[in-house]
């Protein structure tokens, strides 16, 4: 059965953060993700997928599991697909999952001995957002508080960078990153800022057994606000003769040092 | 004066790789890397630029820089910009540049009691050879050797990526990695390849004066012919959920290790 112009209308809204935001829903494309979908406690909704998907051994494996987390799964034609689908290469797969909301407050207040947080301060590139949320799965960082200056979390172009990192660990989205950032210092938490002409070397600062790391923005860096409040200032080193580096690769030079100095 | 039809087919036709190669030209735009390419002692051929880049300060600063390397300045109208130009945010300024030939033996022969090169096998995203060539730039590498199975230097958006990281420092395209490989390990380099299961960590990897790092491909790693000549094979321990590590930032990761580990 085709699907009703209302219905097509509805799924292609999603592409909006606007729309996104009022149903409190978002939209997963390709096999990868929707199996990291799956796999997640997030509640997948309905789920639409293309006749040459089963044609693939992961494709068929992928379905079975998926009818079993939930019944309205539906076979789409492929020009219905082009409509609902935001990728430009063809995926045959996408879902519907409800957007889960992570409170800061219990992220801050989680009672454990080590908690190791990140921040991000107005990352405004999706691609930089969605693989620091990858890197940050990668180091086994505990949450990430994403700030209401920073690019969403459900913007297509992040969910696919982040490689169904966001699917592994809490992100608080749209927070208010100073008081947090007080609140995080009344509980104990040591607060680090990475900046170019951050005083402390980022390989010879004593990370905390309670810390919580914060990356700016690809221009300006980490807030003014944000720096003042923060215990720490942290710097990458230049060796060679470039300007700055990628707020990325500066997420994973520094998480691999903490872990790296954390097991010493 | 108008440019003439055939100028603008020319220009436009450097957007495509195979003119760029025959030709030996590649376009650099926007004021940032144009400012980059006058300070560099790469061959300024022509620049073109519309009357509102004048207007910025920035951009009145570069057009008096530039008239000094070229006598090939062109003010044009903004819908010829349009046209020869790759961006599609407007940028105001082009450049026509030569390329340059960086020969990889040179590189490996230079009589330097420390070098640290880098290659890339197989890396297929522009926007992380580019990433990456800016992270060598930062951390002072003193070359890069792209592999003939990597994503072209000359590509716009690699060239973006960088921020003027491929005007500092020597970048050796098109390269035989197997072939170079062996001839470094005869001129006493030792050579490190970064894989998802290699057996040392990269912390703890002891990093000679003479070494190669190779990065391989987003989905496949480093290719197997490559991997037997490797004396090394480096791994970055997880201790997440995340499936890979972007291989940009994994550049990140290694090079601020090496640093650190030569400082000491």
């Amino acid at each position: 059965m085709p699907l009703s112009k209302r219905k097509l209308k509805e799924l292609r809204e999603l592409t909006h953060k606007k729309h996104r935001d009022e149903e409190k829903k978002f939209i997963v494309e390709g096999v990868r993700l929707v199996q990291e979908a799956v796999k997640s406690n997030f509640k997948v909704l309905e789920a639409f997928y293309t006749r040459d998907m089963l044609e693939h051994p992961a494709g068929k494996t992928l379905f079975k599991t998926l009818v079993k987390k939930t019944s309205n799964v539906h076979q789409i034609t492929t020009s219905e697909m082009e409509i609902i689908a935001e990728t430009v290469t063809f995926q045959g797969i996408m879902a519907v999952l409800r957007q889960k909301e992570h409170f800061v407050d219990s992220m801050l207040q989680k009672n454990q001995s080590r908690s190791y947080l990140v921040a991000f301060d107005g990352v405004s590139d999706p691609g930089n957002v969605g693989s620091m949320v990858r890197t940050c799965d990668w180091f086994g960082v505990d949450g990430i508080i994403l700030g209401r200056n920073s690019v969403e979390l459900y913007n297509p172009k992040v969910l696919r960078a982040t490689m169904g990192g966001m699917f592994h660990l809490p992100i608080a989205e749209g927070v208010d990153l100073p008081l947090t950032i007080s609140k995080a210092k009344q509980l104990g938490y040591k607060v680090y800022v990475t900046q170019l002409m951050g005083e402390t070397h980022f390989d010879r600062a004593n990370y905390e057994s309670k810390s919580l790391i914060v990356f700016g923005n690809e221009a300006w860096g980490v807030s003014d606000q944000v720096k003042k409040l923060a215990d720490v200032h942290l710097a990458i080193r230049r060796y060679g003769a470039g300007e700055s580096l990628n707020v990325g690769v500066a997420c994973g030079v520094v998480l691999s040092a903490i872990r790296r100095l954390y097991d010493e």
